[in-house]
């Protein structure tokens, strides 16, 4: 670990993709004073991302705006500290602002390659188009260039031999609502050199999140090592016929004091997310086993439009 | 379910085995009201239940007295009403001397049986202990009586015919602390009437209990079928050297917001009761295997003394 307090020289950032998590990266990193660049693969997609890094600045200064006066308000990503002045919060907002002006977008590895401190990679998750991108990557970034991919469910030692720089890569995994949820599970491959896996973690302090340290590969990290087996059991209970839902939830947060139960998470997570996750158990394609009884269960949903928060109805109404 | 407030008849409820669930049940069920006795098998385990009590009175009194003046020490099993005066209090803290003054402690079967509207078997979770003693049970009680077994991990159907009336048997399933964790999992078996389960579910809301309603049986009923494959996904990490346990602890909480993470869970839990539970998978006997891992690891600590909170020390200290 470096000593807390010395920087690493880290000044550019190049997030690649300007999706859900891309466009959050790029500005939060923007907005703890980085120089950020996103990549994107063609103009159609810069198109897209723009609209989604406007509504994101909005958030942020809404949220922002809002914890002036309501503590429930409070995001962990703009600020380490819980009690923030009207002032340093319209600082804060001003930096929303410049954060949002500065980002670059271009389509050209070059631009991006140029310089780059390090590289998140938050491209969809195909392992096609991501071994291609690193590919081509390779042959415009400097010797010094850290990569990292924000994959949620792949393994970087699936793709270290395509960056070109092994020791220079691993993984830099957010939570979807950055600013809120500022977790970053951090986890090297076998050949992930310490100095670099250190600079990450320091990157990743740096812009407000807190590191979760991995030692070793893990699918799932360490979050979804334990959601997955957790959510699936809760879903087997009421799959199965066991009881309601509403009870199963209710169970849980009076037994551990938890805020939510696993159906509020599931929720949360999203229906088609969790029966994704499902349907990779082979189990699952047989309607007599209670992982078939899941995915079915689960399918019915999705069906009827019932996908969880965002579409206003899950297991529960919102 | 009987209409709320119309009350079915229960007034003599029997309590057998005195030990740590057996005394809160029946000191429980004697401060809402209800005449209790204690079946214990020898004199020798009356003397070992009668300091159980005492203690568990003081435990009452001390917590409500600690609830004038301190919010957190609210429990639920005390009061439905979240805000008690003062007259309240002490008005219950009478009712806690006159429910221990009440207790009937009796190595009689014919004592015992006569007139029992509902015995709640809470004895060794030894399946041959418990079959002797439904046997024998049998042969005392009237044609009325509901029998409802404690036991953690054994299923209702497993017993019922030892019982005579396996249409009045079924599990009523507390949680230690009962007076502050105030649920109880109730659970038939596929012959348990359904008058029978809905007036155990109507005795435990009498007793303060909230009822969560199981449709069928499932081992380790709700909770335990969601918090052992958590708590085992949780243990596997951290034995396969992915990270420290409190590494894992805080991307949960982080996560999901809760109050607690898996490895303070499980000092709460008990790391012995975790490894039993560990040791009925067979692959936990192969050292090479992740559940090898995780058994040799708890293992350890158990050996060390650190079984938990209990002990003062399990993965934390206390
Ligand atoms: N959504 C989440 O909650 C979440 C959370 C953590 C990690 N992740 C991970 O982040 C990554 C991106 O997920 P997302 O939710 O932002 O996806 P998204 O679909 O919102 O965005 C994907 C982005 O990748 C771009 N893209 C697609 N194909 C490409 C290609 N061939 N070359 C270059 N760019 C391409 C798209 O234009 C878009 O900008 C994935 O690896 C995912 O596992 C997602
Ligand atoms: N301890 C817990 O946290 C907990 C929680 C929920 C349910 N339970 C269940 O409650 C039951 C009792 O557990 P406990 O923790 O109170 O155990 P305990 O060891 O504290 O008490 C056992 C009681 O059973 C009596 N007993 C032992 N053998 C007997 C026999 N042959 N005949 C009659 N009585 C006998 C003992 O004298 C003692 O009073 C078990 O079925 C257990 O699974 C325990």
């Amino acid at each position: 670990m470096y000593p807390r307090g010395v920087k690493m020289n880290m000044k550019k950032i190049v997030v690649a993709g300007g999706g859900v998590l891309g466009s959050q990266i790029a500005l939060q990193s923007a907005f703890c004073g980085f120089d950020v660049t996103i990549w994107l693969r063609s103009e159609g997609s810069i198109e897209r991302a723009q609209p989604k890094l406007l509504r994101l600045k909005e958030i942020y200064l809404n949220t922002l705006e809002a914890m002036k006066t309501n503590p429930a308000a409070y995001c962990r990503g703009f600020s380490c500290e819980n009690e923030l002045s009207a002032d340093k919060i319209n600082e804060l907002k001003q930096k929303v602002e410049d954060a949002y002006d500065s980002i670059t977008l271009t389509t050209s590895y070059e631009e991006a390659g140029n310089d780059a401190d390090l590289i998140i990679e938050a491209i969809a998750e195909d392992p096609k188009q991501k071994i291609a991108f690193y590919q081509e990557l390779a042959k415009h970034i400097p010797e010094k260039t850290i990569i990292a991919t924000n994959s949620s469910t792949m393994l970087p030692s699936a793709f270290a031999q395509y960056t070109g720089r092994p020791e220079k890569y691993l993984a830099l995994h957010f939570a979807n609502e950055i600013w809120r949820n500022n977790t970053a599970e951090i986890m090297g491959h076998p050949d992930t050199g310490q100095e670099y896996y250190d600079a990450v973690c320091e990157f990743a302090e740096n812009i407000n999140m807190i590191p979760l340290k991995l030692k070793k590969e893990q699918p799932g990290y360490i979050l979804n090592s334990m959601l997955v087996p957790f959510l699936s059991a809760a879903e087997a209970l009421y799959a199965d016929g066991v009881a309601d839902f509403e009870t199963i939830d209710k169970t849980w947060m009076l037994a551990t004091g938890a805020p939510l139960g696993p159906f509020r998470i599931l929720d949360v997570v999203g229906l088609t997310t969790a029966y994704n996750i499902g349907m990779m158990n082979p189990k699952a394609s047989d309607p007599d086993t209670i992982e078939g009884k899941v995915a079915a269960m689960l399918k019915e949903k999705i069906d009827a439009g019932k996908t969880g928060i965002n579409s206003g109805e899950g297991f529960y109404k919102y």
